[in-house]
This record gives structure tokens, C-alpha cells and sequence, in this order.
């Protein structure tokens, strides 16, 4: 039963391109078979419709789990075990025009589930990082998987590379979500790693078994990171970046939404810093700061930075002004200081008792000087 | 009149430290002869108030003024023609504990008038700036320069002498507000700036003349930077730093605060991004974003920065879906695009069309490709 259903969505895994808006909702709202009824019974409207109709029907799903059993993978659906209700709160959310839903399945190559991702971190950025974004990307996703949360990105070059580096150093749970099939390793510089996932972790994708990545395909999968974690980093990125759109999938999803400021002529910074100028992003420095607004409402609060305390924080205005009055190397008469500091002799007096206590003030054979 | 007026004011100014709350809410509230009997009468209350009394009635403000005008220094005081109205916004202000008020008087040296500071930028940071901040500090001085605002700062090395450095060097107006009298030039490292101040602009402050910079004179000198500018920037700032004390005073006045990002690792950047973070600075990139806080709503709006537009931006999903599915090399025959791009013939040819028009896709002898 649960297996006919697989196969179905499988099937319908095959009718559309990615994140099809219409198909998604059909089979959200009224279940696969009926969704699959109307596809098949709408054939004759247009070329589009016969298309979606014959490359359902020519489907193989058996043929598709037989191959995903080979490659270590698995099609994963709503009412699974592993399926995380964080997925179907992408209902009736598009922000990508005609793209978005709750996805049909979710193809996973590897032995983390995907329920182990609730309360992750997204990391996402720039593929044409700079030792900067990359050392803030490994540093955030280190402190998410120091906290026990996974980190999502999307197995890509750059900021994506080392979010994934800094979980596995330090130890913690990582998920690569692919434009691509999960058969494919793309991007080819980042095989080894993806390898690795294979093996220890999981690569995750809608699009079905070989599938080639397109730019389309890119924005959709965004919304499946955005979903998948409790919130998004943004660390690097430019003004028209694939992590913004990221970050707006989130932001759709009313999730957390950050980003890492970075100085104002580096042009990688440029997107992240526009995106907190105009109030999108919350800027965070740390992640301390992340796992703060990741959290639930008061939990793992963060101590704020504060800058050193010095030894003279917590004087009145008197004493402060009687400390600086005071000479540095030899010592004046408690008149003179009190002319300098602006103050009555007894004023003086009570301060330089008080700066004395404290080590700030020292009497010599001419008077007082500073400690 | 207003010439004894400025006689009671200059002797008033030498009764208590710079911008003490008391003594300046009552001259503002009672007017200066009534804050001067009172003062007079309390004499008896205490040491402090003893001291107030006797430093009044010691000062010698015709021998002031004498020495100021040796100096090319007046006093100027509300009611005169260069007063500037922003001032007035100090009444009831303390951000410093006992501290606050519009001042008593200014003393300006220098042919500047003090009116010509309405609507100026005051350009803050640390005294260790960074390449960086010194270059940022420049660019938005010279940027409020080129429309015409004049940029407030504290002569201070660093940031300070990098904003005003980059209004002088784009020809435009800058007043130094010292925290010392006007007749120090303070720090030694800038006397060369200063002076040149002196001849050519102004230098500003609330300071008897012959009075040393300390600590507390620094804050409360904050204050008159805050008022006299129609906003403040903070370019690098510690996490406890002069810079964000002038920021607060801007915050007490409900004048735009804003600050430029730095990288996570600075130290120097670090006040200003935890300002940003926290929602008490405005980020701003570039003086553009400056002038468009400082303007009146809706004035100066900034062009909103964009990446570049790339040729396939306003592509529908069918046409990037096919653009995509061409191949790059040797052309394809139109069903076999359109099984890659998963549409029908009919949508691909249409799409092709479209393509074609836009000069991204050509046809060949095998078909259509890449254009």
C-alpha cells in the first residue's frame, strides 16, 4: 500500500519539471492517485499536458528503486517514518513564479534520515568565496554541530563547501540538498566529498534519478534547504546570488533568515550587507548568535560582547575628574588637584581616599599623584 | 545687551565642568543672569557649590573674549545670528549621567559660521583605524561634501581625521568639535589639520579656553557632534568606543544613526556590527545610503544596487527550461530539445522562436544550439 504509493509519486516525480506549483498542489491536496487521475485525464488540453501525461505513463518507478537500491538511495515520502513535517510547511509557498510545494518525495542517497535534519542551520553563499567567507562558513556550521544541530547547504564549490567542512570537523551531521539526481556528483570538484556523504551522511533531491542540474532546477532546490533547516545563514554573496533567493525561501517560510556582514568593497559581501541594510537579513557575527535566533524564544541566549572592563568603569564624575587631574610623576597638594579637577578641597579629598582604595591614586612627600 | 549677555554666559561657562545638566537647564530655563544669582546664592549649600560660585565670580570673560579674538576665536551664544537651531534639540537631553543641555555658548575659531553646520554629517570611528575605515571615513566625508553637506568630526586621529580629510579634499566644508578649549590644538598629530582649520574652517567647542581634554570632556563633547550634524555615521568602533557614545547622543536626539559593516574578525568592527545587530544602527555602504537617512523623506533616494542584468533575466520558466537544454557544440533536432527540456515540440519551437530573436539561440545544419 505504502509501496503503491511510493510508486505513484515516483511515476509523478517524472510528469513535471521540479517544484511544478499546479502539480505539487494536486497531489498535496487531493493525493497522488487522484492527482495522477486528473494528469492523465487532462492529456488532450494542450501539448504541455500530453507531454506531463506520456512521461508519466512511460515512467518506471519500479525500474527507479531498483537503480536507487544500487546507488544506496531511497524515494522518501510524506507519511515516512523519516519525512519531516518541516517539509509541508512548504504548502501554497512559491517565490519562484510557478515553482514551489510540498515536494512529491525526496530522493536520499545515504544513511542519515531526513528527519535527523529538523532543527538544522542552513549555510549558504557564494561559490567564489574568500578565505574570509570561507573560515566564517566552516566556524558557524562548527558551533551548529557542536550544538547538536546538522548543517544544509548544497554540495556546491565555495561557501556550501565549507559550511559541510566545518560539520564533519567538528564532528556533526551534514546533508548536501543537489539541483542534480542523486546519482550524479556534482559539482565534479566536490566528488570526493560527495562521496563521502554517500558513505556517512546523505545527498538529498527532488529531481528525479539523472537529472542534470539547470539554473531552474537551482532556485526550486533552494526551497527544499530553506525547509528543511530552522534557519538560514546567508555568509557570502553577491547582489544577484543564488543564496539570496535561499534566503528568501526562508523568509516565505517566516523562518530565520541571517547573514555574516563583510566589508563594504568586497563585492561578495555586497548582496548579505543589502540584504540586513534593508532588513531581510539579521546580521550575526557568530555561531553563538546563529544558534540564538535558530533557537526557541529565550533559549541558548547569547552573552553579549561586550569590550574589556577597565579598572576605572564604575567611578562617579568626581572621582574621574580628580584622577585626571592628578599628576603622573610627582605628587601635588590637594588645592592645586582641586583647582585642576574643578572641585571643593573636600570633594577632592573624599575622591583621592576613594582612588586610593582602588590603587589609582598613591600620596608621595609632595602630595598625590596618579597610581 | 547681547553683549553683556555673552559676558554673563562666558563667566557661567567657567562655573562647573563642561555640559553639567544642572547649571545648563537653568540658564536655558531662567536665562543666564537668573542662573547666576541663583548660582551665587546657593553658595553656601556646599564645597561644590562654593567652588561654582567663586570660579563665576573670578572669571574674567572681557579678558576672555580678548584673548579669543587675539585667537580669531568668538563666543557665540543662542540669539546670535550663527546659532544654530539644532542646538536647542540638546534641552533635557543627558546621555551621560549629569550631563547634557544645550550649551552655554560655543567658542568658534575659525571663518566658519556655526549655521553653516545645519544639515551636516557628523563621520565618527576609532582613533586606531584600519585602511579600511580610513578609506570608508574618506568616501562618505567627500560624498556629503559633493551635496553640499558639511561633515562634523572630533579632529581626533584615525577616523576623524579621515573624514575631515576627505571634506577637505572634495572642497567642501568641516568643523572640528574638540573637547578641549579652542585655543589647543589637540591631538599634536593633527596640529597641522587643525591650524589649517583655523584659517580655513572652524574648530568648535564648549570648553573654557585654556581647558585640557579628559575623559569625561570627550563624552559630553559627543553631545555637540550628535546636535550640530542631521545625522551621525560610525565607520569602526570597538565594542566600547567614544564613537558609539556619539552614536547614543544621536539616538537620545531621535537623529539617524548609521554605521559601516566591517568584517566579523576586526575587532575595530566589532562595536559597529553589534550596533547594526541590536537595531541601533542604520548599515550603510556607501555615502549615497547617507545622504538618503540624512534627507528629508523622500528626498536623495538611493538607486537600490543591482547586480548586473544579465540577457536571460526576463526569460520565462518554458524559454529557460529549452535555453537550457541546448546544446553548446553541434545543433540538436527540435524533439530532441524538447524531450530535454521536458515541454512539448510546439512549446519549444515557440520558445526557440523567442530565443532565436534575442540572439541566444541560432540554428545549424543538425539543428538548433547555443547562440
Amino acid at each position: 500500500m505504502a509501496d503503491d504509493e511510493r510508486l505513484v509519486r515516483l511515476a509523478l516525480s517524472r510528469a513535471k519539471d521540479v517544484g511544478d506549483a499546479a502539480l505539487l498542489a494536486a497531489v498535496h491536496e487531493h493525493g497522488p492517485w487522484a492527482a495522477r487521475e486528473r494528469l492523465l485525464a487532462g492529456r488532450d488540453r494542450d501539448d504541455a499536458a500530453r507531454v506531463a501525461a506520456e512521461l508519466c505513463t512511460r515512467a518506471d518507478p519500479v525500474g527507479d528503486l531498483e537503480v536507487g537500491r544500487r546507488l544506496g538511495a531511497r524515494f522518501v515520502i510524506p507519511g515516512d517514518d523519516e519525512w519531516p513535517d518541516t517539509l509541508d510547511d512548504l504548502e501554497g509557498v512559491t517565490h519562484v513564479p510557478g515553482r514551489g510545494g510540498v515536494p512529491i518525495g525526496l530522493w536520499v542517497r545515504g544513511p542519515l534520515r531526513l528527519d535527523e535534519l529538523v532543527g538544522s542551520v542552513a549555510v549558504v553563499g557564494t561559490r567564489d568565496a574568500t578565505a574570509y567567507g570561507a573560515l566564517m562558513a566552516e566556524e558557524i556550521a562548527a558551533a551548529c554541530a557542536d550544538a547538536g544541530r546538522a548543517v544544509v547547504s548544497g554540495g556546491a564549490i565555495g561557501i556550501d563547501y565549507s559550511a559541510h567542512r566545518g560539520a564533519v570537523l567538528a564532528g556533526g551531521r551534514t546533508a548536501a540538498v543537489l539541483a542534480c539526481g542523486v546519482d550524479r556528483l556534482y559539482p565534479l570538484q566536490n566528488a570526493p566529498m560527495l562521496s563521502h556523504f554517500v558513505e556517512h551522511s546523505a545527498l538529498v533531491s527532488e529531481a528525479p534519478l539523472g537529472h542534470a542540474p539547470r539554473k531552474l532546477r537551482f532556485l526550486v532546490r533552494n526551497r527544499l534547504i530553506a525547509a528543511l533547516a530552522a534557519g538560514t545563514v546567508v555568509v557570502e554573496a553577491a547582489l544577484r546570488s543564488g543564496a539570496l533567493n535561499t534566503a528568501g525561501w526562508a523568509n516565505a517560510l517566516s523562518r530565520p533568515v541571517m547573514g555574516i556582514p563583510g566589508p563594504v568593497g568586497s563585492g561578495l559581501s555586497a548582496g548579505v550587507n543589502a540584504g540586513i541594510r534593508k532588513g531581510e537579513l539579521a546580521l550575526v557575527t557568530s555561531g553563538e548568535e546563529v544558534l540564538e535566533l535558530v533557537a526557541p524564544m529565550g533559549e541558548a541566549l547569547v552573552t553579549e560582547r561586550r569590550g574589556p572592563v577597565r579598572v576605572y568603569d564604575d567611578l562617579s564624575p568626581d572621582q574621574m575628574a580628580v584622577l585626571e587631574a592628578l599628576p603622573a610623576a610627582q605628587g601635588a597638594p590637594v588645592d592645586r588637584i582641586a583647582t585642576n579637577a574643578g572641585h571643593a578641597v573636600a570633594t577632592t579629598e573624599a575622591a583621592l581616599e576613594e582612588l586610593a582604595l582602588r590603587g589609582l591614586a598613591v600620596e608621595d612627600l609632595c602630595g598625590w599623584r596618579v597610581g
